[in-house]
């Protein structure tokens, strides 16, 4: 999304995204801050905590506080999975700010089979949300097929992160 | 610990630990794979999972079958937290391999107030053990004091730990 | 720079900057792409050698062949230097374009001691053209004093760049 | 090698070589730094330049002096190349120690076409030696035949550091 789009975006959106790849870009963040829309703010894949933290800054400094931060998966020499999915970040992100934490790992770790697992420690990990790319036929997809679970896999997964969720004392 | 401290070690120790640092120790790994005592391979603050079972193997491949693999954190460039605790290789190692898999949140994490969070994600990602470094006064510990939890805290969390397992369909 | 600022920019500039925060920026790619002025594309700290040159392309396609390549430091777990200036990237895009070559020392290690060293470096491993940040009262600069070296320090190494160029076959 | 090798290897041996594996191996660098020969100690792939100092010191402190520093690559998320090698590391290592720094470009870009131009910038960059594995049929090498050069380009290359060189005041 460009600045330029955001009146068109936000004539038809419920939320606003900003991908890792525009974390930095701080005229969009300043454009999106003047938004009355939520904003999912997405840790660029190589963005530390506190980057992160200044990003949301530069949207919550236009007047909208609506801003949630996404834990999405950072670049690291391991190569056997997409990203490698920092959880660490969750409760570190939870004590030091108030803003709620999201968890992305479809693309925290790219392997569908894999995604459950990731989606249950973010829970577990005290994340307020997760995100999960579902397709009914992920081998048609046109992008990220590889990770994205079916339907069937999602349904299973639900009752068990309500489970975990309870677990550590939260409510889904 | 070298390998020429084995046989000393092994009379009186209960379960032979392969630091970090020695991961790609080969000559001491192969030392290991002769010995009756289980082994437990730290990955190497920059091992790819791949290294990890291929370092596996050396032990292995001498005879000793009871080798567990224990995931305790990555160097990445996130400087916030001592290492990257890299949960995406719990479900990974599970995968590809047949052995146990041990995560060490205490050095994932490296900061106190983090490390029971961290350890319910573990077990959630599928860990089948946890190794948490607990001390009574961690501001007098010889060394690693600020990643330490006190008992009181330890106590807390055990029951924590039981409720996720169970709602991963593991038992404690 | 923001893509609606184009127009006003182009009226005074010689040649665009890309920064490495907004090297995946598509949008803004896209739109000086478009433009008459060179544009001097600065890798992203996290990016990969592959996805420069991708971020190339969306220069090219649009029309604009006037498109500088620059290593300006990725990041990594080395902390004693600002970024880890990786010089690999010089003979690697010389290999796999035709595009000019630039390195920015100055940003690459972040120390105003060790710029003249790896700007020398940079000359010697291909590069076609360096960039150095220079002040007259790096203690007084609004921003990035620690790195800037003083034209003192930059008038004695010129001869020495020119002498590494003439060194490696190269005429400056 | 093992610490218990080492008598065998100094019977035959001019320089110990401690390889980036086994940078942290402590018991063998105390028991070389009791040795008669030199060390070429090799970072870790994923050491950072304080640990290398620090690997140093256990050799020092047993009272071998002579110490060879040796860059040879680490660990990043680049895939392009084998390693990064991480020149910035050539001025830094000098200004905080005396010992000699050598830079292994073989390892460090793992690409056989570059080696050359790495071992330049190796030079500029204040190296005072360069390693370089040359093969007269690399494609028979029983280790890391792609990255070895033929003896006709290391007969080319040698004139080329010795420019280089003397271009940045050095002599060879």
């Amino acid at each position: 999304m460009d600045a330029r789009d955001l009146a068109l975006v936000e004539k038809y959106a419920d939320c606003l995204q900003i991908g890792t790849r525009n974390m930095q870009n701080f005229s969009l963040l300043k454009e999106v801050g003047r938004s009355h829309l939520p904003v999912l703010l997405k840790r660029g894949y190589s963005a530390r905590i506190s980057d992160l933290i200044m990003s949301a800054e530069y949207i919550l400094s236009e007047g909208n506080m609506n801003v949630l931060l996404c834990e999405r998966g950072i670049r690291t020499f391991e190569n056997a999975t997409r990203y490698t999915l920092d959880l660490n970040a969750v409760p570190l992100l939870k004590s030091k700010t108030h803003l709620p934490v999201v968890v992305d790992p479809t693309h925290g770790i790219g392997l569908r089979d894999f995604v459950p697992q990731m989606a249950l420690a973010a829970v577990a990990a005290g994340a307020d949300a997760v995100m999960i790319e579902v397709h009914d036929s992920p081998q048609f997809a046109k992008s990220d097929g590889e990770q994205a679970i079916v339907p069937e896999v999602f349904a299973d997964l639900v009752p068990r992160l309500r489970a975990v969720a309870e677990a550590v004392g939260r409510r889904m």
